[in-house]
């Protein structure tokens, strides 16, 4: 596998082996922490030319291993001022693999709106202006008709030319819709400041990667099928392809840890007309698709694809967070508002998560009531346009508490906490109070003995370890394979004729998160950051009347690895 | 002297005797770290409950020593999210000085807005609500007829209630006018997240303060004043009476250290319009006052009243660093124009330093033209009248930066680089990137081998180890009796009957650093965090065409004492 590293200042391009840590291959997550570490600028402006713009596929993806397609951003973030890997589906990050790019590390800044091809002939600098300046959708369409229907497209739209720090990265789904976002963090923004509109992604002729024991391999891949059909990994098996990821929205009322107006409660009384039973009912009216692969070779299939009243189509991708965040959060019960609203922030490429979270606290001075999805559209509108109370919006919910005087703000190292309550699934909290990546919703799920403080820190640090090693190989977080990892060892090892163990797995975790934590102290967030807003641990949640109560002293002790 | 603690929660008043450390009386400064670090919380969020907002004179308040009214402000900063001490002139210091109150520390949050009463009665809570909402001018104005016209006046501006970023607390002049401002950090937001409108300081019947050896404290005054007059102190002497501190414009601009066009060079063409010549010029014929005395007792007299061009009063305090922040470095050379912003700024209560870089900036992305005055004072309406731009600016350079994607920004720890380019005065660079108040002007001036990267650091050190001690006393910066402090020792040692010596003083600073440094540490910004931004590395200043090049591992041995 290569690294191919593009210098747009000078329009370098060089192409390398990809390194590897010790016996392992790199990937994902784990190959934006080594380059970060080896050619980063920890003390650099996020904007600047020094910061690097990555985007890396999972060591297995391209490969036949089932949900393997994962693909990480990463860079310095404009939104947190550390490390970022943001984590996105879609077929994109098999295309790359299948090309055999394990990397695209992007230095310097170009002259002009750029744009990469990428495909078997190699790497090209294409102008990018036709499409700058378009929300996402139709520039994708106008890609398409270029580059074929095919292609995979990585794009940022107006709000990262904008550089909003609440800006994503799109990512095409198989049918060429920029509805897959590598969303947290503003990655979309180091794309802008770079003058890098979009990679358009074509592997025409390339076939999935080889295994150095295909038998074995062969042999793996159906085992580790077999268990996610038969699913004792947690709510995993049907489960997903038959509600999707807003099915989770049922379990997260019923332990009251779905956040509720702008984080005041952890039950929504409406949530029936949100939740995946909901969305199913309309899909069957309309046309629209449960059970939806983002990916190919998925065998979860949380995805989905939603059609407005019309049966026209509207959204894909309509997930668990940006219902949480643009719905229940905003104490809004129309599914049909919420996909608007998540087609809206896809077209300007801006984050769910983060976007329901600023309009939330608008509700402290007053600026917006509960349940008024129409305000809530008007301000992704502005958001649209660009105009002062749109880019306030678009800087996510840390900069509009400041603008706004608010000293209530749901979020650690400055990004948005994502849609599951931590008073009322603490060991989730820790992981959001200690993840170098900010509150983070895939970053160490913990769900066993939600509402106790005790034992929440070892919790969530093993799940932080295995969660971060997972995001290097790109096996989709929805296998819920990283709660019996052991599962995918023989995979790895007949693919790349190793012996590895489960120990490795978790070494490379523990080191993944070494390298972040070590930037991020060179970037000057440290220990103090590590921490949930004083409110969580002040303001009892209903309907539990929970605070958040695992000792910061213990929180501190996190990196004892 | 007394600690008046205020519980604004419980409308408690406790009042306890000034704690002291070691041999000195504490006082300004001093007193602010000492309750910060006894009292404060680190990681508490500036507008929170938990954040204390104090005013403390100087420990020669009130007292017969010249210029010693200095008053200091301090609190968690909004701005920077660091320890804060803001400093003002006016009289307030000494009346409250001579009422025997050597700090107020006000905890908690009021409930409805309300004022202080401080006289020698006791300390009495009253309502404000007549005065929320106005202008500072005309607030002001309305209390002086309630309260007395010899009154002094704290008070927060509509900018403070809104809790702006760049928030100031303003203080009366001898006239009651609201002109002399504790701009820096955002420390109004500190009041107005309080609901603490105002505190009104009424001394009637009061004296100065006694010394312990009268002969001997008479003769060490007489002898400063003589020093003073005489003047060896650098600048001092009877250059600031006569031009006051816009005549240091010509200094500065000479050396190419005065900051022009958004600090893209140390040299104004046009500053002639705008120097203390000019004002002095325009004083006489429209009845103006240069030679000001901010403060009763002062020998420096380095203020300015200033008319406008039909001879009526428009501002006071036209400074040093408002001229350069609104003028130079806006390239604007109008000075009536800046003389509006100041009576402008001085209304909502906003810093004309923070409040000039962040229209600076707005040059980079064509949202400002160089000399356009008109827009700058539109800008600055735009902050009064609270709409969303005007938020934006009111949030300070950093978050103006982060809303529009500007990565080359002015500032170090989120507050703008004052009027004195680090570029062309590199030792002040240091004291810029090193201060635990972020980019200060009077934190610790160094303007020896301006060009030079050698020797710098050590510069800084002595010089903010010694400005920081007379940030204690009372005494006034433009006395530049810093850089012979031995000449003060004896006026203190006379007042309180101590036998100090210079090396109690040095000591004293040294420990006020350790303690606002371990403050900041605790509240996550450590060693990241000192350090210049990048352009002013790269980008050569002209006419100098110099960079800032003090070695940054130099640079990060700053706290060695």
């Amino acid at each position: 596998m290569k690294l191919v590293r593009i210098n747009l200042s000078s329009k370098d391009i060089l192409i390398e082996p990809l390194p590897q840590i010790g016996k392992f291959p790199l990937g994902g997550r784990a190959i934006i922490d080594y380059l970060m570490t080896e050619f980063g600028t920890p003390s650099c402006h996020p904007l600047s030319e020094k910061n690097l713009f990555i985007i890396a596929p999972g060591f297995l993806s391209g490969t036949s291993a089932p949900s393997s397609g994962r693909l990480s951003v990463g860079g310095k973030s404009p939104l947190t001022g550390g490390i970022k890997e943001a984590n996105v589906g879609g077929p994109v990050g098999q295309k790359l693999a299948k090309l055999g790019i394990g990397a695209i590390m992007v230095e310097g800044k170009s002259k002009d709106w750029v744009l990469l091809k990428v495909d078997q002939k190699g790497i090209f600098f294409e102008a990018a202006n036709d499409v700058v300046g378009m929300e996402n959708y139709s520039a994708c369409e106008k890609l398409r008709q270029k580059y074929g229907d095919t292609v995979g497209i990585v794009i940022t739209g107006p709000a990262g030319e904008r550089k909003y720090l609440n800006s994503t990265v799109a990512f095409t789904d198989t049918h060429g819709r920029p509805c897959r976002h590598a969303a947290r963090g503003g990655v979309g923004a180091i794309m802008g400041s770079k003058l890098l509109k979009a990679i358009v992604v074509d592997d025409t002729g390339t076939s999935l990667r080889k295994p150095a024991d295909k038998e074995a391999f062969n042999k793996a891949v159906k085992a580790t099928i077999e268990a996610l059909k038969t699913g004792p990994y947690g709510i995993s098996g049907d489960f997903l392809k038959n509600y999707g990821t807003p099915g989770i929205i049922d379990l997260d009322n019923a332990r009251g840890s779905l956040p509720t107006n702008n984080f005041h409660a952890g039950k929504f009384e409406k949530s029936k007309n949100i939740n995946g039973l909901k969305m199913v009912e309309l899909n069957k009216e309309r046309g629209g698709i449960t059970g939806h692969a983002c990916m190919p070779g998925c065998v979860v299939r949380c995805s989905n694809i939603f059609h407005d009243n019309e049966k026209r189509y509207l959204t894909s991708g309509l997930e668990y967070e940006t219902i949480v965040m643009l719905g229940s959060n905003l104490g809004i019960d129309n599914l049909d508002a919420i996909a608007r609203m998540d087609r809206r922030c896809d077209e300007i490429g801006i984050d769910t998560i983060e976007t329901g979270c600023a309009i939330g606290i608008l509700n402290e001075i007053g600026l917006f009531d509960f349940g008024d999805y129409e305000k809530a559209e008007s301000f992704i509108e502005e958001i649209a346009k660009g105009t002062p109370i749109g880019r306030i919006l678009g800087s996510g919910v840390e900069v509009t508490a400041k603008i706004f005087g608010i000293e209530r703000v749901p979020a650690v190292k400055g990004q948005a906490i994502p849609g599951h309550e931590p008073r009322a699934l603490k060991g989730w909290g820790v992981t959001y109070a200690t993840s170098p990546q900010g509150a983070d919703h895939t970053a160490g799920p913990v769900v066993d003995d939600p509402l106790s403080p005790h034992g929440q820190v070892e919790r969530s640090r093993r799940s932080q370890i295995i969660n971060a090693a997972f995001d290097a190989t790109g096996l989709c977080h929805f296998t819920f394979l990283y709660r019996n990892p052991e599962i995918v060892i023989p995979m790895i090892n007949a693919f790349f004729g190793l012996e590895l163990t489960i120990h490795d797995l978790y070494e490379l975790g523990k080191e993944m998160l070494r390298q972040e934590r070590t930037f991020n102290l060179k970037a000057g967030i440290g220990q103090a950051s590590d921490r949930l807003p004083d409110f969580m641990r002040a303001e009892p949640l209903p309907p539990n009347n929970s605070v958040f109560d695992v000792p910061q002293e213990e929180i501190e002790g996190f990196f004892n690895f």
